[in-house]
């Protein structure tokens, strides 16, 4: 007899894994603290814009959702950087012309949502977990009038965010390990409007960002010609929010560092007073799972920071593997829960610092033409080399290779590339026989460096 | 006007705290989540015996009480290695027969209440704090009926050990760095009794230590003429504690690896199956303070595993600093507790890392003749160069030096002795002029690679 599955948390990655539970017959109770967000007014200015990649379009094809998604989103074919110069530079992120694509995280949510209704699971919204008993899977709900419910679950599972209470619950136990670790940057939310006659202000296809070394801005397109626009700033410190408290300030920041973009940006002032400043956590624990009963998923277990757009893709990949786990091991809980934890927790790890060390090659390293010549030599490789070598950035976000394998060649690429650029300009090189024989056996040497590594794909 | 001080926990940081600060005329009340332990029997095997070195000695001269405890603390001169050849060695722990002292947790912290209490202290038992409300300063508590009681706190600090209630709100902030890390190993207590005629059965003046590479058992002196034996062994895995779930398997394990012990032992097996197998945790928070408002202290900012008999050492020392603090500040105390953060986060830090690294010495490091003989050579250079070299064990244990600056000795330290032993027989090459001309050489160089780090007592 199937069990029953209690889901905490209607986000993505709950929605998603209440459509795919519901698919393979089993009951579905999803707990969601938030009003239901198809009738009420989303609270502004504290969502990033989602990059959907491979890993998330997979779980949506798992889902039989694609299509459903598909006009929702907006395929960014390359970074567009607005230098501090004040020129431009465009950067394709694949050789192939592949696409991360934009998509606004509240549409795929109430889609999500309302599939899952549709495929009949049950969702009560409103509902804080105040408290999870996890020897016994006992929940304590409470509503907002503070009427308090309590709630026996079956089989659980927490996909209940960055502040999980399942979580809390798992780092209370004996022998749990747990970091939650801040960024020194916050974050703020501001918008680009179209102009007057709805056009969109700048290029569509494109992630835009503006890098200034210790912080960034970014802009993401909306399909109504909006773009989503996002500042990273320190905390503290002499160029920092902190700093940023009177309009005038604020505006001698933008004038100064985002000349560009202020011209298209009419409620610059009013955007910045009325948002909120948010802070980046990533999150490590473990164990992710309890015996056959519970188990973390999505940023319940691996909150990350949003600078490899991975967070969303991480969490749609632990759907990913745990219906392959349930297609292998059946109604084996017990070790459908143990193998989902054994796979993804060093995933979960890797993608949070790839995700960590791609805020520093987002906000500094793209400003440096050397860094975007080493871009291009990366595509060059890949086009002559196909068998031998996939970009890292490749790797996370048009593949399905473990992000723990990724992580696992950044040393190998790094020396690689090293090497090859230290012979000076590469398409000149490229067009020598005896470079070209140097750069076979490099590539031989890497290949054999990486090869014993699980490309495979996850799941 | 002196402030009212609240302070959670009436354990040896919490206890000595209040002295000093009744001390110093200011109102302290305490209140303790156990019941009063002079009125009642502690529980048993739970509580690993202390090692006093230097810097707790100076926290009680403070408060006026080295006097009280020294008739309690059996000196240890160095460390007793029983090998697993069956094989004996002694070890100084410092080049003019210093010691660290054997101390009972229980008596001392007897000792400590009732004088907090002489002084003045109020100290409320059985009084669990279940919430704090940081901005505020409320602390609820709820005693063992269940009765619920509020207590608005004007100065608060959190003596509450390892899994302090205010740490636990501290880590619910926004931006709040955490991390709490467990060994996979455990700990049991266990006993080594007097002799029929009540004579001590080992050695009375040195730390016992069983290293086995993987885990390791230690013995301490009591008063009483006893020995608290602890057995440090991996939870799970092929030598562990799950696999010692029978009187054979223990009896075996002991006959196999502690055959000189298992005679003086005679309730081995009562004290394995009575007493519990506890776990050893590693906390980092930051902050470590909240405005003017709170702090925390002692094992609740930086709750460390055993191994380098340092924690109650590093939280008196929390106390000593904080009372050069309240000297140098008077009542200022936004400055005292933002300097007092600032001061003991890096050395909470540091000396969590040491006592981990230490936990790899005494277990396998000590089992090597290489390691023992460049102990000796430590104590040589020490010897021959009093200006330039004090070892990272002599710093930590015999001097006010801060943690952090004996952390970053290692490295260098490292370096200089595999260069020296690198060199063939230290006694021999001591002999001759050439060598020693290189030796001046390689201290001075030395010398000058960690000069510019603070060696200054700590406060």
């Amino acid at each position: 007899m199937a069990r029953s599955v209690t889901i905490l948390g209607a986000g993505l990655v709950g929605s998603l894994l209440a459509v795919l539970l519901r698919k393979r017959g089993y009951e579905v109770t999803v707990y969601e603290r938030r009003p239901d967000m198809r009738s009420n007014t989303i609270a502004a200015g504290k969502s990033i814009n989602l990059a959907m990649s491979a890993r998330g379009w997979k779980a949506l094809d798992l889902a039989g959702l694609r299509k459903d998604i598909e006009d929702l989103a907006i395929p960014m074919h390359g970074r567009y950087l607005h230098q501090a110069d004040g020129t431009s530079a465009s950067q394709a992120y694949g050789k192939n012309n592949e696409a991360i694509y934009s998509v606004s995280r509240g549409e795929l949510n109430k889609r999500l949502m309302t599939l899952a209704e549709q495929h009949g699971a049950k969702i009560y919204f409103d509902q804080r977990c105040v408290k999870v008993d996890v020897a016994t899977n006992t929940l304590h709900f409470q509503s907002p009038d503070g009427k308090e419910t309590v709630h026996q679950a079956d089989l659980l599972f927490g996909a209940d965010g960055a502040f999980s209470s399942l979580r809390v619950a798992y780092s209370q136990m004996d022998r749990t390990n747990f970091t939650q670790y801040y960024l020194e940057h916050g974050y703020k939310e501001l918008s680009i409007p179209p102009d007057a006659a709805g056009k969109m202000q700048m290029e569509k296809n494109a992630l835009h960002i503006w890098p200034r070394h210790n912080f960034m801005m970014i802009g993401l397109p909306n399909t109504d010609g909006t773009f989503t626009c996002t500042l990273f700033l320190p905390f503290e410190g002499e160029t920092s929010f902190a700093n940023l408290k009177t309009d005038a300030a604020v505006l001698a920041f933008f004038n100064k560092h985002f000349p560009d973009a202020v011209p298209l940006m009419p409620t610059l002032l009013e955007d910045f007073s009325a948002n909120p400043t948010s802070s980046l956590v990533t999150i490590y624990i473990q164990p992710w799972h309890y015996g056959n009963k519970s188990a973390l998923i999505g940023d319940a277990a691996h909150a990350i920071v949003p600078f490899y757009g991975q967070g969303m893709n991480a969490g749609f990949e632990d759907c990913t593997v745990l219906c392959a786990l349930m297609d292998k091991y059946g109604d084996d809980w017990d070790t459908i829960l143990k193998k989902y934890d054994e796979k993804r927790k060093p995933n979960g790890d890797a993608v949070a610092q790839l995700a960590l060390n791609n805020f520093i090659e987002m906000r500094d390293k793209v400003a440096d033409p050397k860094f975007l010549e080493r871009k291009k030599i990366e595509k060059e490789l890949g086009k002559k080399y196909p068998q031998q070598f996939v970009s890292v950035y490749e790797m996370v976000s048009f593949t399905h290779t473990p992000y723990d394998t990724a992580m696992s060649c950044i040393a190998a690429q790094d020396a690689l590339l090293q090497t090859i650029m230290n012979e000076g300009d590469f398409a000149t090189n490229v067009e020598d026989a005896a470079f070209n024989t140097k750069l076979d056996s490099w590539m031989n040497e890497y290949h054999r460096s990486v090869q014993q590594l699980d490309f495979g794909n996850e799941a």
